[in-house]
């Protein structure tokens, strides 16, 4: 049965029954029920091209691809496109990437606006004064962010995970452990989610007592060399005595070029240097796979992927409606690179009461 | 300026200069030259959705985005992706994704094919027994292979890397070295890339004289996990005088494995086993970024991602036609990893003239 003889059947018109059969909100909820239950019975599946004629719709959501010279994408985005389009593929809708150099990143929203060619945009890599909000916004697109700004107070759906939570609990545990002199190999702080886990991280030494100063703090692309080198200016020439005992890291790449430099250096983890990393769930790189497994603060990459494409399609129909703004915790994970401050432990092995503190 | 002035200034039609402006072999080239000259002269920038309009052409290039529970996509994809992204932005074309499950793919190309929504797809991973080039072509879809089946005989146009030739050359290497003893731990060979490198390897035994059972050959899916798993099933309980001196490795994911493995069982590179890795030239994982610089065979995947991109808006705009078969020849680079094969080298302690052979 296809959908014209649906609608003779039902006395309805084709119009109302994709409607119906896509869950919009001008049909009411009893033809709907009566759609779908005809469609069910006599084995109707709507095709996709016919229903989105029929609803004026693209069928597509939309990203803004960063590209050019200084750009590179990371693996992050791999896995989140994984989650999307497993997601996309339930709902019948494709992704659409237009290239754009940052400068003239607005122009392809404009573009995006005047031809119709998605029905709403997803934005990822909220930056600290975000631009985009407001942009899309006056030209009518439907959005969602992944991430938020800093000033998330305009009002705006998004996603995001509680990164000032996460690096909060880490760097707790840290100073729980005993460590006092802390190093944060963080991510760009152009970036907002790079401030709120450097946000968490100063909220934790400022309740354990401590300056500002009692962490180490480098920003910069997340990945192997960064790591490496960061590390090596933090660890290469400096005594036992002055050194970090505790070093939070941004991402899996960083920490691949952080343990690398440990190596190099013959410090031990956790017995020498203690670490937490940000796990994104990779499958290709894994935490449990380190030699020695790493502690971590994790978060699905994959799921968030999943979620932005759900709820983009379900404010593209109107089923999501008002600025819902949905925060996820992050888990922390203790493996084997976290252990008590060195200063701390070597009295413990004689009085191990005082050091349970 | 715009395109009706510049259409009345030129007394042509507003599809005409569009044509001529984008290249499209319908328009002879005097013609073109006078509304080139012109278009400059009067400081005329087409606008992009004016110009789709006026060519009867959606502006899109699509990509089936494989989803499902066994798939990940990995990080070699994000850097095809970076690749492909920068070329399309400066032709002024989007990328289109339709997410499809292995066993409905074919669904998802005519869905493409009959909604017109992108002009042209590429198709990636190509299997032994590929059945997309077919499929493509009935279907009247203008199409580029990146990458090749076992049988391009068939004459389509792809642009693919030298993997046997790859492969081919750093197994000689191996065994110019004096090893004798390889193993390889492959890609999975359902897809063509992988059994296109098996034959390089063995090739290059069969020019030594040296049977096909002197590779260790294992095939999977190219990541940090299988790379240790396997690399721990041929070293773990091997003992000196049997286990492989040589290894061959698919990627930079599954060699981190190796390493790990390497680390775990003290067995050090060159001295103990030699390794050449296939590198794609991650810009967040670097061959020189390991404690012991990796030996590699290098091809950017960015660069063919670029390249994919140039020659698929070319077949679509006509002006690349036939079937032209691209393959690009795959560097080896020494670095560290690379070394000679232990039995070779205790002698040669004693005598370098004799190892030199």
């Amino acid at each position: 049965m296809n959908l014209k003889q649906l609608a003779e059947l039902l006395e309805l018109s084709q119009t109302t029954i994709s409607r119906a059969l896509n869950g919009y909100p001008e049909v009411g909820e009893r033809t709907r029920r009566r759609v779908l239950e005809a469609a069910h019975r006599h084995g109707y599946k709507p095709n996709s091209n016919a229903r989105k004629l029929a609803t004026g719709r693209a069928g597509s959501i939309g990203y803004v691809l960063p590209v050019g010279r200084n750009v590179d994408l990371d693996p992050h985005f791999v896995e989140f496109l994984s989650g999307l389009g497993e997601h996309a593929l339930s709902r019948d809708v494709d992704l659409s990437l237009t290239p754009a150099v940052l400068e003239r990143e607005s122009e392809a929203y404009r573009r995006i606006a005047s031809s119709r060619s998605v029905d709403g945009v997803y934005l990822s890599s909220l930056r600290n004064d975000e631009q985009r909000i407001a942009l899309v916004r006056n030209l009518g697109i439907p959005f969602l962010a992944h991430g938020r700004s800093l000033a998330p107070s305009e009002g705006y759906a998004f996603l995001d995970i509680d990164n000032e939570g996460a690096f909060y609990n880490a760097a707790r545990l840290l100073l729980q452990l005993g460590h006092t002199r802390l190093a944060f190999i963080n991510g760009d702080t152009d970036f907002a989610f790079a401030v709120h886990r450097l946000n968490g991280v100063r909220r934790a030494l400022a309740e354990h007592g401590l300056p500002e100063t009692a962490v180490a703090h480098h920003s910069a692309a997340m990945n192997e060399e960064n790591g490496f080198r960061l590390a090596m200016a933090l660890f290469r020439d400096a005594g036992s005595e002055t050194r970090p005992t505790g070093v939070l890291s941004a991402s899996m790449f960083t920490t691949l070029g952080i343990v690398r430099c440990f190596n190099q250096l013959k410090l031990r983890m956790p017995d020498d240097v203690s670490i937490i990393t940000h796990d994104d769930v990779f499958p290709f790189l894994k935490p449990e796979s380190f030699t020695v497994p790493l502690s971590t603060t994790r978060s699905s990459i994959r799921a968030a992927g999943a979620r932005v494409c759900e709820r983009l399609v379900d404010i593209i129909s109107g089923v999501e409606t008002g600025s819902v703004q949905e925060v996820w915790p992050v888990e922390l994970i203790v493996r084997a690179t976290t252990g008590p401050a060195p200063a701390a432990r070597r009295p413990a092995r004689k009085s191990p009461a005082e050091a349970a503190e």
